[in-house]
């Protein structure tokens, strides 16, 4: 059997930016938590729409034409293939929902490229 | 593109119990809300695990050897094909995740059985 996951208590145990750590999985999906701050890199993931709801702070997703800001309690479906641009004014921490195996950065390899699959 | 989702506004436009709305899509899964109250049935999805997420107040799940208690935060990811029914005293508003065309009560038909895949 599975655990009861507490979103904040996971939260509160990494300090690491850019950076999702799996909390669980179901199926072939992960819920995966980080915090962000700054500016992170335009890319996009092909094969896969991709989840974000923010836990705490905002969230601002940049768009090639458009942009949305996400506060505390909202979510919002990246559409595959749709280049995206994540970044926070202040330290933001949110939960992201997406198949198994996907890289942060997509197809572009960066500093900011994490190590997938990371467990807490 | 989809829209910015704020999940307690999307509780706040619905009333009736133990039926799940959808309110975003991602790839073939769904988040749905669901306000529940009481006890719900004995059932279980044998294609899928079942994400639940409680966004207010205190969810039950009974298993057949064991339960547990889920607080505001708090995720549980419920196994394919185990047996489960949630529970809960007080009023409590969920977030559930899983594919597309899950039947709220599984294999079973109940008074309770829900009408599948309403979008609020």
């Amino acid at each position: 059997m599975s655990n009861i996951i507490n979103i904040k208590e996971k939260l509160n145990i990494f300090s690491d930016l850019w950076s999702p750590k799996v909390i669980a999985e179901m199926n072939n999906y992960q819920f995966k938590v980080a915090k962000v701050k700054g500016e992170f890199v335009w890319h996009s993931h092909k094969e896969t729409d991709e989840t974000f709801l923010v836990i705490d702070g905002e969230l601002t997703i940049e768009f090639r034409d458009s942009k949305v800001k996400l506060l505390k309690g909202e979510m919002y479906v990246v559409p595959k293939g749709i280049e995206h641009k994540p970044l926070a004014k202040e330290e933001c921490h949110i939960m992201l929902i997406e198949p198994k195996n996907i890289i942060n950065t997509g197809d572009l390899s960066s500093d900011l490229t994490a190590e997938n699959d990371i467990w807490i």
